[in-house]
């Protein structure tokens, strides 16, 4: 279906992006814009698509995110993990037939847990394939909801997300630190020491509240509050991810910025890491999927 | 200078109550209204106060709570623990000399801590007065910020604050569980077992997401999230606040809609409460610190 070329879509919650892929796999034009799931009425899909194939070209689609959720375009039952391009492939939903395909999301399941994924997994497998995520590895994924990954073979065999993102972003719209927290988020000492004070693990809430109480006691200043905050949240969200795999080193696959600041909180934690740019892991895993469409 | 009689203020961030006190310590007439701390610009507080006189009778006036912070009326410096109403009276602060006087607030600090209350402490030594708080005991004050308080000897010793109130309006207010939220809360299995869960001490931020992963795979009951959310941050905190003692009954004390879910809490933690109603508890301590007021 998409061996002649076709156009590759990671189409998120506030954002789109999408890639001309040649026949040879590399893609030549890219477009990007704010129209993610949110912005589109439910019935506007076509021709928000058209829109991209209008930007890059009359081709088939193949798109992931949240453009397969039941707030997007047409839903993309989870996949069970493992999860692999093979059954990714097996899971695509067509939009349009022939012209529009959507890769499911992946699902995780036991008895402690339940969790899901939409849109992680390409990039993910697509890290596997250009050889920057060990096909046995643990991965992390940061962003409003942070995803720790664990990969046996090269599929993903299960997955534990945190909120972190989205936490930080309700105490930065209200509430008692929310004043503090609008200064910028940097890798400074405050950062560290709210790092090491997450990693013990205790009551968030407790933390949190002695952020302000610390300030007010003359014991921090007001200008440390937000990198503090930030590195406590995820200090603690590292503590619940590395005992996903106690050991070897962690690949952390997204955003630079965000990227940056889980892989300083792991070397606090005294853990290796890499980290990856989540884009082209995206084009590297979306093309695997694409070949295995039928 | 309160002994021919006087107006108790509890005077907080959202509504204040006040109170006209007798020589003999009972009152015969109280008074609230929503201006609480943040509802009075800061030049209006003198009215405001004269506004509770017009309504109690012309009187010596005795506040605490946030009336006493930096947004407040005048600010009364903390006083550090231990806290006694000896050292209470000692530092009240003169908002207008022999007619208006503020009850400062508490601290605690050590090298782990750094924490404040501004309000509950009159409260927490009122429940001492009346026989329903043991003098060594443990209580729970819960609210928008949840103070855990050791007692020795009738002072209090140390506390610790767990901002669960302010955590479940967040949550409520947007984000990913913002609708499910809109719900009452209940004493349920579904609060019970999210104080279950809470109870392990987990990584909050993993155990939020899962509320929606578990729902969207058929695990759970939309319905449920509200009660199951709430119960999951109380048994956090009560995580941490029962082990600032290991042993013996909690006193739990505040709003009756609060006290019972944490009691409810805390008896699936296999611990023995008492409730007991703020408003009782606040009236017992401003009488005893009034009489020792000079």
């Amino acid at each position: 279906m998409f061996e002649a070329g076709f156009i590759a879509v990671d189409w998120g919650t506030t954002n789109r992006r999408g890639y001309r892929v040649g026949p040879d796999g590399r893609h030549d034009a890219e477009y990007e814009d704010e129209r993610g799931v949110l912005s589109v009425d439910p019935g506007d899909f076509p021709a928000a698509a058209a829109e991209l194939r209008s930007r890059l070209g009359d081709l088939p689609m193949l798109l992931a995110g949240m453009v397969g959720s039941n707030r997007g375009w047409v839903e993309a039952p989870y996949v069970p993990c493992p999860g692999s391009y093979d059954a990714l492939a097996a899971g695509v939903i067509w939009a349009e037939p022939g012209r529009s395909a959507i890769v499911p999301g992946l699902s995780f399941l036991n008895d402690d847990r339940a969790d899901v994924m939409r849109g992680e997994e390409v990039q993910l497998l697509g890290a596997v394939t250009s050889g920057v995520l060990p096909a046995d590895g643990l991965a992390c994924h940061p962003g409003t909801h942070n995803k720790w990954v664990s990969l046996t073979a090269g599929a993903i065999r299960s997955f534990r997300t945190v909120m972190t993102g989205e936490l930080f972003n309700l105490l930065k719209s209200k509430g008692i630190l929310a004043d503090w927290l609008q200064r910028p988020v940097v890798v400074s000492d405050a950062f560290r020491a709210g790092v090491r004070q997450g990693l013990k693990g205790q009551a968030m809430g407790a933390d949190l509240f002695a952020v302000r109480a610390r300030v007010l006691l003359g014991q921090a200043k007001e200008e440390d509050a937000a990198s503090f905050t930030s590195g406590l949240l995820i200090g603690s969200d590292v503590c619940a991810g590395l005992a996903e795999a106690s050991t070897g080193p962690v690949t952390v696959i997204g955003r630079p910025e965000l990227t940056t600041l889980y892989a300083a909180a792991m070397e606090e934690a005294g853990r290796e890491t890499h980290e990856v740019d989540g884009e082209d892991a995206f084009l590297a895993g979306i093309v695997e999927i694409a070949r295995r469409v039928k």
